[in-house]
């Protein structure tokens, strides 16, 4: 396929809204591109502080690839998820990994594979990050005078982050100034 | 469950957008709500025009409560449900149904599952005047300048209209319109 | 008329704001098509739950075609109406709707009438619906972190509510949940 | 009363959009503030060509008044307006100025009965260049790739501009611009 | 030139969001053409309140064409000029100045000129305008619920209001309401 | 300095929209960020193809670092550039990088480094894929109906893509595709 008609279907996850904030009430959330690029900071920032060294790059290239699915996808929240059938939601992104990033490319496709199989260090730092973002987000609209984003700080305050202590810190940073600002209660 | 508890979580239908269309390029598309209040106006226009005569309140009812399940779903687009197992779409629906009118009121969930199983006439009518709701937002859209919305046209075109000759002189009136437009081509 | 060009006009419903929250400074708030779509789901939720009984399904009827006028009017905030004549805005949307509705569906238009005559039980329960919607949009911004909207207080406070206990009771829970927001002052 | 009470209900201008534009299917239409500098900006253009010589500046602070009544009564379209009894919109105009412009300064005041009357050269120049503004956002929206917006052209083909040759020629141009752009039907 | 090649690049002041609005996480700021006028209209509040007299229709004029260089440099942020060369922001917008404004009106250009200058008690007077129409937007957004929007007080403080009363005073009442919100904190 | 402070003033990509595209009249244009994911994904489709090979996933670095310095910047388009004293845009990322990549890590001012020195081939091949998606944008506005976009076509035709063939081959084929489009003239 020509590069082309593999990247046009791409330019969805420009328009594609980060669905759980739209349902929180955030009058004009990132897309789902924007906080893909802000997954790949993400790991930018904490990449090289982790210990043992992780290739870097190769993190960020997970990272760029991680929610490409969603441009067949969409942006399913996890109430939504929930609705589905027992791994429905992951064989449908390993579906439309498979018709989107195989004509991209071989080397793209396998990115998505070894994030989703959870086995490299790489994968589970990356999925962190993913969270992590989630969580700046989160902060950044709380800061902004949003409310009524209590649900999201259980999953951050819960989130395995043992295995890389920059993620812990991080993770750790944002619940603390959240827990700083004046909005206690949704 | 109190009224205001199970009417809360529907004001997501006002949030959620019909994301064809924002895939498609249409810069601030209708929301599901929007939609769900156009196909009850469908209902009232082409009812009383039936022949034998529906209960077009009843319609009118069908209509209103058809995408509620999206509060919870999303609305999927054609290429996401494909995604996900055979039947996974329907049964989502049925549960976040559930989920969302059974507490609103046994009247509604009754509405809901009449227009699933398709038996009645009202039921066949409405999920017609779903897709001719579609086919006049994509005439709209058409209008206004918007450009590449092709695939649209087939589904529009393939309706199976026959039980409801009101229904099929919209959908024919739709099609005409948009073939004078000046765009024959995506 | 034919269907086609009575449906074109209402398209306007799912663009048209509901002006009072652009006012008060939310970003994006839900259109008029999705007001009425709520206040149609609100009829829905209370209805069942009236006594003596009410026909739930003819309520929902009017509930859909009670803004339609809007689509030729606007959403004609409370200030606006109070500069023009006495009896000024509710003859313009007599007239917008005769204009909108009769090429609809003769049966459209009695509902409009109904609705405006107030002389039916079905007609002031679902003027009470519309008012409970926007107290429930109300609320809903409230959680979201919206300030400056306590000129909808008072409004809501003073509904009278007393025919339909399901109104009153809703309306009271929406009051005591706002109350317990951390926002008491405009 | 305080020049901030005074001021702070104008800040209404930003929000409300210019509805012609938003009801014919513009994703995100000009503010009527917007809307008014535009206006400000043709009187500056426009103003020094005209013969006999104008105040300028008396123009222009002529614009900057003109639509500030719909920080109350908000931007009614023609349609609209066509609703209400004759003369009730320039009645609610003129309440709406005295309202928020007698605060304001009494010059604001006085500027809009100017204006009202159209007595004076400044204030016809001033109306014609209201429509003009109205013309040259048409000719952006069109060039940009919207349909539909034929109904605009008759008013600004018809516009009484012979007092003011500077602003028959603008019309002129416009018109001849519109003219070559691809899309002679709507 | 002609008028309508003069003024069609100006449409784009309706588009040209005020950029610290957006940095600062307001969803939908007012647009560039917006706070024209916004402080075209403090200029017509506070200027007739001005000792000794001002020509206060001039100073709406200087208001009007204050930021027309941004259609071409757009709205450049506090921290963005930062980043540029002494003077070079300042340059930039004289030759905007230069190339917008010249061939719209010779008038227009001066208005620029004698606003960039400061040497005359209009022009010292609009660039006051100018801040506080922003600290007037700051305190609207405060009252809708944004917060951290702590930046934009120190600036609005050192104000240097003192060669004219009435922008003091404006000042003061602002810094006051500001004050009294619940959001002390960022 | 910790990795939330370093992190949250990048949050501003998300909301930068392209800023060339907003003044082309593209209603919601994609965000700085969106732009910098697509950036990567041209990266990641073409960097596989190049010859003799590239380090793809150092490119898709160099990709995801190269509009940070927008974040204090903001997305200055061309016109606005020019306004600007030789070497003053450059100049100014140069200062912005240094600013929020440094405390970012010290690999990511270095990626930026790499790309302005355009000194390697994955700096030369990056800089392209940055042109070559906005190429792949306008062809997307193109096709969803968005006119007077010609502007956008000479920079792309004379891209000097000659030491990159997948480069120049996706170049050539958006032309194409372009060319093919009903709307020849701007």
């Amino acid at each position: 396929m020509s590069a082309l008609a593999a990247l046009l279907p791409l330019l969805a996850l420009d328009r594609l809204p980060r669905t759980g904030w739209l349902l929180a009430g955030i009058p004009a959330p990132e897309s789902v591109a924007a906080h893909s690029l802000g997954t790949a900071l993400v790991a930018l920032a904490l990449g090289p502080r982790v210990r043992p060294a992780l290739d870097v790059e190769h993190a960020v290239a997970l990272a760029v690839v991680h929610d490409v699915p969603e441009a067949l996808l969409t942006d399913l929240p996890r109430r939504a998820a929930a609705l589905l059938p027992a791994g429905a939601k992951a064989e449908a992104e390993r579906r439309a990994a498979e018709e989107l990033l195989r004509p991209l490319a071989p080397e793209a496709l396998a990115l998505f594979h070894e994030l989703a199989a959870r086995e490299t260090r790489a994968a589970r730092f990356v999925r962190l990050c993913d969270q992590l973002h989630l969580g700046l987000r989160w902060l950044g609209y709380l800061r902004e005078g949003a409310r009524g984003l209590a649900e999201f700080r259980p999953g951050l305050a819960a989130l395995a982050c043992d295995e890389f202590a920059p993620c812990r810190e991080l993770r750790d940073e944002i619940l603390a100034a959240a827990g700083e600002l004046e909005r206690p209660r949704a």
